[in-house]
């Protein structure tokens, strides 16, 4: 490639990059004799979802109703909402479920009340558990409102229990296998148990899990019966600093038009804001903060420059500012494009809405508003 | 209102807030003697746009190339765009100076060198003055460089200066009336000298200026000829932190239905997260998080809560979690909707891509992907 063909804000895809993450990933499922149910928040392409298709994959999980009636529309008929249910989309709810197998997350058993009475054509849905990340779901141990939620599914004509499912987003704090391992053992056997406590009324219930830390690093799904990763498809420079990847494996990068250099105080002002990468960062051990890593255009696409490392140390609306070495400041020139690895691939592709090949082919994205 | 009808995430508009703040902006250049030249940034909506013209505005700032294309279509003929050029959209810049007043922003000769190259049609350019914020633009004191740029733009007949254009970024770092005017003093010196020292040459060159601390805040624009403030059309959380504005003036706030309830750990989660306001935040002093400020729906339209404040305190992609009092998150239920004003108005719209008014309308926003 070398340089990229760009004019504005591009968030470039490194197709091969994509297609081995995923091929990565359904083997991992497939060793494990695991569900592969992936999640298409990251990317939110029908395009992409296509390249799943073709890895086998015919489940999958979203994080909106809107969202799943756009895969609904590719003809993804298996979606899972790992989202609590908002029961003012009844309406979309309904139109879905009377197509595909509609799989809905919920954590109160008036929630099952309210859908058993609104639903018109059948679901599943699955019972989130907080297994320490404190966001959403029950607490394990609160078997009394696990069980008037079970027992209100039982009573339901149209609401099946898929089972529970849960996601440690608490892996995102770990750094290295071991600390990712930590976390994936200290919350799978309070699921085990759950699942053995309910084993005699409930039978088939699944034990889903999946955020990408644990599913990229740890060992040992014994009693999981479902995966649901979602970020590995692109992977960013937060999951390389977990360790969940190489930095060689983040799929997608910024490509932006240089406007301004001050050289003087190693300084490159590109056309790429917050709103194109996000306000996502992370702080150095220094304390500066640290909104996206530059790297330079290679034959193959891109890699991280050899010498001193340089990132995006600051974002405004449609500035993005570099921390260069002087040096490379003076070497670049207003309309150069520079590359930069997003902080979290989520955020950024969300606001980018589509993507762009290394050979120069759109990918679309979903589009609500 | 009391309740605002809404099944999804959506920004409300509340017109008379914003029509209010629109024709006190304007009030205060025309007390002033100034342009007024507003930065369309922030609402991106030609809707809203049309609200300004009514106003008497005529000329308008945007931030970008594809933002001018927007409004020009909606026959907006004076624009400025006040962002580096960036010259891989040449083409873009040829096609709208062809048929509207197209104001471009440098700060290097090369530029100006390039643009006189390749421009088919006359456009006028601010050269853009660094007064302390370190985000683009020339030292003032570099007269080396300013006289090269205006040497080269003397050489043109494409190109005609404008003036100096400043943007005085650090204001957002004061708190309050006295620290802005503080702010605003401090540069407006070094702004009245260049226009001094280039007046024999360049007698009609404007100085354009334009934060909205400094133009809500402050008093005393000698030598100003043109202000561009953007964010006052909404304002948010963050302006009322600086002072800028009354938390009655804020004119947008997210309505987002709650999805779950943790009344033990007096928590609230709402479908409403990063992809939704964006992950711009503020810290409270007690180093807690704010991604904001939680409202009451009232007659209206929305107030603060009377009694203790109640905010957002992390948001994930779809998630926002409301840390609330353990009496409200139990009083609340799942399918209630809750406002919240957005920290940073600006990054929120642009996420939202259209507002709903306090009475439905739908008030559409520019789209580009």
């Amino acid at each position: 490639m070398m340089k990229p063909k760009v004019h504005v804000p591009t968030l470039l895809l490194d197709r091969n990059k994509c297609l081995a993450n995923i091929r990565r990933m359904a083997d991992k499922a497939e060793q494990n004799g695991l569900i592969f149910r992936p999640h298409f928040k990251t990317h939110q392409s029908s395009n992409i979802g296509r390249w799943f298709r073709q890895a086998g994959v015919d489940k999958i999980t979203v994080s909106s109703m809107r969202m799943a009636e756009y895969f609904a529309n590719d003809h993804w008929l298996d979606i899972t909402v790992a989202f609590p249910v908002n029961i003012r989309e009844m309406d979309l709810i309904n139109r879905l479920a009377a197509y595909i197998q509609l799989n809905l997350l919920v954590e109160h058993h008036e929630t099952v009340q309210f859908l058993d009475r609104h639903l018109r054509h059948p679901v599943e849905v699955f019972i989130k558990i907080d297994v320490g990340t404190h966001r959403t779901g029950i607490d394990p141990s609160d078997t009394d409102a696990i069980s008037r939620i079970m027992d209100r599914i039982a009573a339901s004509k149209t609401i099946k229990l898929a089972g529970f499912l849960a996601h440690a987003g608490h892996t995102y704090k770990a750094r290295g296998r071991e600390a990712v391992q930590e976390v994936h053992e200290s919350y799978l056997p309070m699921l085990r148990d759950l699942k053995a406590r309910y084993a005699g009324e409930f039978p088939h219930v699944l034990l889903s899990v999946g955020d990408t830390p644990s599913c990229s690093l740890a060992e040992g799904f014994e009693g999981v019966d479902e995966i649901r990763p979602g970020n590995f498809v692109f992977y960013d420079v937060m999951q390389v600093g977990i360790g969940a990847c190489r930095v060689e494996d983040v799929a997608v990068a910024m490509a932006c038009p240089v406007v301004a250099t001050h050289p003087e105080r190693g300084e490159i002002v590109v056309y790429g804001g917050g709103i194109h990468f996000s306000k996502d960062r992370l702080k150095e051990d220094d304390g500066q903060e640290n909104y996206g890593w530059m790297v330079e255009w290679t034959n193959a696409g891109w890699a991280l420059p050899k010498e001193q490392p340089m990132f995006l140390k600051a974002l405004s609306q449609e500035h993005g500012i570099v921390q260069a070495t002087p040096e490379f400041a003076a070497r670049i020139k207003h309309g150069d494009i520079l590359g930069f690895l997003p902080i979290h691939s989520c955020m950024t592709a969300d606001l980018m809405k589509h993507y762009q090949t290394l050979d120069g082919e759109y990918i679309e994205m979903m589009k609500y508003v």
